[in-house]
C-alpha cells in the first residue's frame, strides 16, 4: 500500500507580483493567481488524484487557492483543516519590504543569506509594525510564542509536529491528502520527505499553482524522489522564474 | 455567560431561480446568490459577530456562501467543519422537478403536504435517477443508509446528533459559531431552539443570505425567541417571497 500526497503552492499573490517579502502578511491572490488555482484543480482531476481531505495554512492566498482548485475539481465538500504550522516562513523585519531594494541596500550576499540560508533568520519584526501579526485573533492559541522571524530550520521545526500528528494519520487511513501552502513551508516539507541536506535545500524552488504529487511507501519515503509535478513542463519553466526573484 | 450562534441560509442558487426542488442536488449559486453571500459577511462584521468556527453542509451552495461571506469579513482563516447532517432536506422523487408543475399536476393540497408537512416525506427517489446521490464518494460514510427522501421530522432527527455532539461543545467553549446551511436544515434547528410545535413549523420561513443571530443562555435557550436577523427589514421582505414559492 502506498499513500498519495499532493502539495500545492498558492497561486501568484499581489505581493509576489510587487516583488515584496510577504511572510505572514495576509495578501490576496492576483487574477493570475486565481487562474493558476483553477488550473491546479483541473490538473488534479486529470491525474485522478481526488483528495479526501484538505490541509491549508491560515493565510488567504493558500485558502483561496484551495477553494478555487477544489471548486474546479467539484470537491468543495471535502473536509478541511487549517493550521498556522503550514504558514509561510515569517520573514521578520523584511515583511513588506521590496526584494530588489533589500538586495540593492544590503548586497547580494546578505540578501541570499536572508532569503535562502537554512538557519539564519532575518532581524525580528517589531510588534508595533503594520506588518506584524502579534496580537491577531487568528494566532491567539500561540500567545506570546507567535513567531517574529523565522529561518527555514524554524519552519521545519514547527511544521513537523503537524505533519506527524495530523497529516500522516490521514495518509495512513488511505486518504489522498492535499496540502495547500507556501513556498517555504512546502520546501520544509519536501526537505523532510526527500531527506535533502541543509546545504542543498537553498537551491530547491517550488513553483506556484502546479500540484506536486508524492507517492509515499509505508515508511513515508517517496517512491520517486522529488515527487512528480502534474504539469512537468510548466513546473520546469516556473522554477527558473522563482530562482530569479529579486533580480 | 451567553453563547452566540449565527445561522445563514445560502444565497440564491440556480435552482431557486428556476423554481426547482433541489434537496441534495449540488447546484451552484447565482450571481445574485454570491452578492447575497458577500452582504451577509458585511452584516456579520457590522454586528461585531466574528465567528470563531464555521459549520457547513456538504453542498456547494452553502460552502460557497460561507466562503464569500467569510472572505468579506476577512475571516477566511477560521476552522471549518462540514457534515451531511446540515444538508438540505432530501426531497425524494421531487428532486429536479419544477415546483409550479408539481403543484399544477398534484394540486395545492398534495403540494403543500410534500413541501411543508412535518412528517410526510415525498416518494422515494430511485437510485438510478440522475438526481440521486446514492453511491457518491461524498456520502460513503453512510453506506446504504444514505437518505432517499426525507420529511422535516427526518431532518430534525439526523441534525440533532450533530448539534449536541459537535456544535454545542463549540458554543460551550465560548466560540461564536456560524452555521451556513439550507432552508429546511435551518428550519429544523430553529424548531428545536425555539421549541416550535409540529403544527406551527410549516409556517416558518427563513430567507436566503441574511444572518440570523441567536444569543443562547447556558441551558441553550434563546434569550430572544426567534433570534434576531442582522437586516430585519430585508428579512421581513424576503420571508414573504419564500412563502410564495410554487405560485
Amino acid at each position: 500500500m502506498t499513500y498519495n500526497l499532493v502539495l500545492l503552492r498558492h497561486g501568484e499573490s499581489e505581493w509576489n507580483q510587487k516583488n515584496l517579502f510577504t511572510g505572514w502578511v495576509d495578501v490576496p491572490l492576483t487574477d493570475k493567481g486565481r487562474t493558476e488555482a483553477v488550473r491546479a484543480g483541473e490538473l488534479i482531476t486529470e491525474a485522478g488524484l481526488a483528495p479526501d481531505v484538505l490541509y491549508t495554512s491560515r493565510l488567504k492566498r493558500a485558502i483561496n487557492t484551495a477553494s478555487l482548485a477544489l471548486e474546479a475539481a467539484d470537491l468543495s465538500w471535502i473536509d478541511v483543516k487549517r493550521s498556522w504550522r503550514l504558514n509561510e516562513r515569517h520573514y521578520g523585519a523584511l515583511q513588506g519590504k521590496n526584494k530588489k531594494e533589500i538586495r540593492d541596500e544590503f548586497g547580494e550576499e546578505q540578501f541570499m543569506i536572508w532569503r535562502r540560508s537554512y538557519d539564519t533568520p532575518p532581524p525580528v519584526l517589531d510588534d508595533a509594525s503594520q506588518f506584524s501579526q502579534a496580537g491577531e485573533a487568528r494566532y491567539r492559541n500561540l500567545g506570546d510564542a507567535i513567531p517574529r522571524t523565522e529561518c527555514l530550520a524554524d519552519v521545519v521545526e514547527r511544521l513537523l509536529p503537524y505533519w506527524y500528528d495530523q497529516i500522516v494519520p490521514d495518509l495512513q487511513l488511505g486518504r489522498t491528502v492535499l496540502v495547500t501552502a507556501h513556498g517555504n513551508s512546502l520546501r520544509a516539507l519536501v526537505k523532510h520527505l526527500d531527506g535533502i541536506s541543509d546545504a542543498d535545500i537553498p537551491s530547491l524552488n517550488i513553483p506556484t499553482g502546479i500540484p506536486l504529487h508524492y507517492e509515499l511507501d509505508e515508511s513515508l519515503t517517496p517512491v520517486a524522489p522529488g515527487g512528480q509535478y502534474l504539469d512537468p513542463d510548466a513546473a520546469q519553466a516556473a522554477i527558473g522564474q522563482v530562482a530569479s526573484q529579486g533580480r
